[in-house]
């Protein structure tokens, strides 16, 4: 099984985090794709870099997805997803979709904590948009973004894991979601200073693509007749799709 | 790993049609352990009947669970779920929290088709519960409950596939699930005369609970000091969890 | 005028407790029936016993039902109740579901204080199943169960008082139902302390059955063909309605 | 006791159609003193006739509510029916607050059929206030006003019965409220063609009321220090309350 | 171009400051056409002081609206709104339902602050009708009402920018509407020390009239056939509307 | 005054349909600066044309908004929409998004008709992001998209006139919106043929951003550090906004 897997912003570093760690969870039977964006922001903390990463996801799968059995969209917020899985022959799993479907089926409520302060309100949308808003305690952002964290983890676990804990005891949440590429694998290490469950977003996506491997998507663009400025790869993807 | 397969009504009839059909999608790494409701109704098709069945379903859990890795609560509906969350030492996946939790992460909307009047409106609070209902296009019902299709398969296809078709042309649904543990295996009979993909609800269960064996659950009961009239393991489940 | 009253709980206390009360309210005009659960916890303070009590419910129901003409669900929280007016010949009323309805028709947001802490999720999706989440201000949950309440009130009626308070105050609650068998009678030791008026939910439930009497249930169950384990009353009953 | 009865619009002759009614309900042990509105329209079939209805029936209570124990504002559509309750002295009930009360109770859906094209959108949104959109299944009207309806009762017996029987096989209601004062008594006439229970808002109303006396409002309004052009028994309400 | 503009309270002093400032806005090319209440009370800041100012708007309008070309409803709670557009020959836009969209087109979550205790929930419910609970981050009032504001705005000052900067910082409103006629102006005086735009209320609602005078309005109201007690110019606009 | 209006797709012709529309509208008083997609396809139909406009969008206000005054994103679907508001210096409208509020003040729900079968559950979920799916009747599409409509607009006339009549008389719409850039300048050809009010989405978006060129946006982007292959223009605005 061949996974592809997007790091939908343009620092390698991330992606690499993200791969070894992908890696680890799928062990011997699966191989991991990794790719980069090919252009825009080396994080995305903004509506503006999200819109940019949208057309980078889109890009990136259509430059590598053949011979692939499932994507793995891995940027938590998902930029591009419902885009992605329009075109997508192969099944498309975001972060973010993921790991706040697991979380419902563990607990009543659940809560998200991220770095980076304009998150916040993109989360919300991002979840009204999944029809899971009344499942939803709260989001909370720490003030480095994520790739500030995954640069100097160490000095954002104390910020971290004091946010799950508000989750919990102030704002009711019943699990915690740790959001991010950049804070893939630090939920192992402030899990015991917390008092409800904590779900790494990145181990969360990465169990539902291997899960989702047979699905078919549902919802198909119809195919353009021309493009301008596109890679080659996209424009035959919209084209032929 | 091993999987205690409930099935919360007194039909063993259907207990058997899903575990071959749960053993088939698990290959050889999982031993399936069915068990089937100690009282209540051969079917489930109202309130009353899904009520006892929670306690049925309570009851299997304490009877059977040790020694098990993860339980599958093998009835599209669900009852007792929150329940057995609660009190269960290993994760429990719903077949219809998992059937929604697939369709929704592969299209806009989805609809359900099962057999049965009542469980129209039943399944449309659990879909509320869920917090989906913005994403639910539609639930119809074909007239003969799902234990009467599990007998005579064949007689409903043409039901099962015209009410498919009709979530998917006249409710605008981009993806159906087939919802049952009497229709386990029918959505490949009639995926072909159907618009949109088909899930098989006993097989979304299936893979979710394969998938789930690492979760712990996030709630968890208060002991109660005594009891009267339960089995020996309920109560002490109850008393010690 | 014959009022099925029944506890589903074990605790024989508490029906008695509930009775005396339902009496003082109903005065020469009706005969109260009161009935306590035959299996099940003490007292009801998760979901799992919850599930247990909407057996017992039923199993009540279909045993004494004959001859009465109006059924009480006299547990805050009303485990079944959707399965009991299912099946049941004559009207079913909820201790919770009345005192919801009145709190609304008096004011613009309502409020909840119960005692037990897992009743507070468990309550919030009552509320949200009867639609009425939008006029919901606060649940907030004491410590001690409904049943420590009624074996010991003076030692809670501060702490109630508080909680009611908060409420108004910080939740900007117009009304405060004080719900659960347990604390029937307490609301008027505590509304001198209380800026908002606060609702007994044994007394709103007890003049909803009252006023119920007419009424004829809307749906009902399709009759099962056998059963294993359950009462031969309740056997009957559902294979019968 | 007594009962205040306001028809808010200037039909005396719906008055006393309601009062005909109300008083067959209330038996000996209630006084029903009718009102009807000082100024206004003669029924009630728009937004700009609510709006008017709306000041006429504070002008009624203000004038008559002195020496009643409860008042019934007895319109369906219940205009100025939170305004009422701030400036009561005594409970006040609204004849389609208490009808949708008691659908919600008996059924898991309702809908509404009355007369008059406009009504059902202004009726949609004081379901939508109520916080119970998610119950209500339908609103059919039938081209004639209630008041129509009232005075030729006969020939719209057809149509509504039409209209209920839709709401059920068609909306799937559980039940229908024939909402309307011009409508009192004809649930009756067109039960046996409608195959779920009908509910007459004006009894619902009545039952209601009677239930209520002992309910304190929980919102009051500042008292005003001037007015102008109003009647003095409203000012002097205004300012006193 | 004509603007009839409604103060459909009885303050004369109102009335006149409003005009001041939408003269200033409009510049040359409008003529205002101020019109205050002819009864009811001196300011709104209850449900029933609001619903006698309803019947007064329709009132004014009926009385003034001929040779004009769109009605600017200004008082920020739009008593009466519904009706007045349905009645109305030109385009009616209300205060705040006018501020309200300015909100949403410019941040994700909006706050209102205003005067008056009453209108926190009054306006919530509003707010609720115009489909935007969900972009609602809080209500505040303090204690003084606008009326009382407008008389002494020096000593407001304080406790709305304090009330405005808590709308940011505590509740997360990207922007917040300044409501209320009395408070008319005040907006950039507090502007400097809020940490988010403020929008004034009496301003937002100016732009809309000046922009809405194109439109033509979507419901009538049908044409009664008589009245009683209500003003020639009302009687007549409702009989031929 | 300076509007930027942006087209972004990569249609030429329809940017000059949409600026000889908008040039109509705006008269001497604005100069209209009309720039096309940069990149991407020829018409937007699906989530990953929209992904990719978008960005283009983006690119698009990046190189033009100097020394404009306001932003009209004039493109059905406000591709980008929130992403434009984070980063631009001036006023963003979207033509979706102005259509909705202007529908929203004149009725009680509206109605959109558009072409092109995928935007009906992609303006489904806009109007949701919108917070205003409460107040939507329905959206129906018809098959041409709008592209071949703007080049054949006469033989599209009857199938849209059909589809605006069925949102009024089927799906009980007060007003329908005509949206799309390609369906420029058609209400005013069907209007006579529909019974309810049609808007122009392009006029509606032009009124708004008029009426919005003294607003400032709320939401600012944080500055990113560098950023890979984006256009100078656009590195450049995401760097210092």
């Amino acid at each position: 099984m061949r996974i592809l897997m997007i790091n939908p912003n343009t620092s390698a570093g991330v992606t690499d985090i993200l791969a070894a760690r992908v890696r680890e969870i799928a062990g011997a039977g699966a191989t991991i794709v990794p790719v980069t964006g090919r252009f825009g922001a080396p994080y995305i903390a903004s509506r503006a870099t999200a819109a940019i990463a949208g057309h980078a996801a889109l890009d990136a799968l259509a430059e590598h997805v053949a011979d692939c059995d499932a994507v793995y969209l891995a940027c938590f917020g998902d930029p591009g997803l419902a885009a992605l899985k329009e075109v997508s022959p192969v099944p498309v799993v975001g972060m973010a979709e993921a790991s706040c479907q697991a979380a419902c089926s563990r607990g009543d409520r659940f809560a998200i904590v991220t770095g980076g302060a304009l998150w916040g309100p993109m989360l919300e949308e991002f979840v009204i948009g999944l029809g899971l808003s009344d499942r939803l305690a709260a989001i909370r952002t720490v003030a480095p973004t994520g790739d500030e964290i995954a640069r100097d983890p160490d000095s954002a676990l104390g910020h971290l894991a004091a946010a799950c804990t508000a989750c919990a005891t102030e704002d009711g949440a019943d699990v915690v979601i740790l959001g991010g590429a950049g804070l893939a694998g630090l939920a192992v290490h402030i899990q015991a200073s917390v008092p409800v469950p904590i779900i790494c977003s990145v181990e969360a996506g990465a169990h539902a693509v291997f899960a989702a491997r047979h699905r078919v998507q549902c919802i198909k663009s119809p195919p353009i007749k021309d493009s301008i400025g596109l890679s080659p790869a996209l424009a035959k993807l919209l084209g032929i799709a």
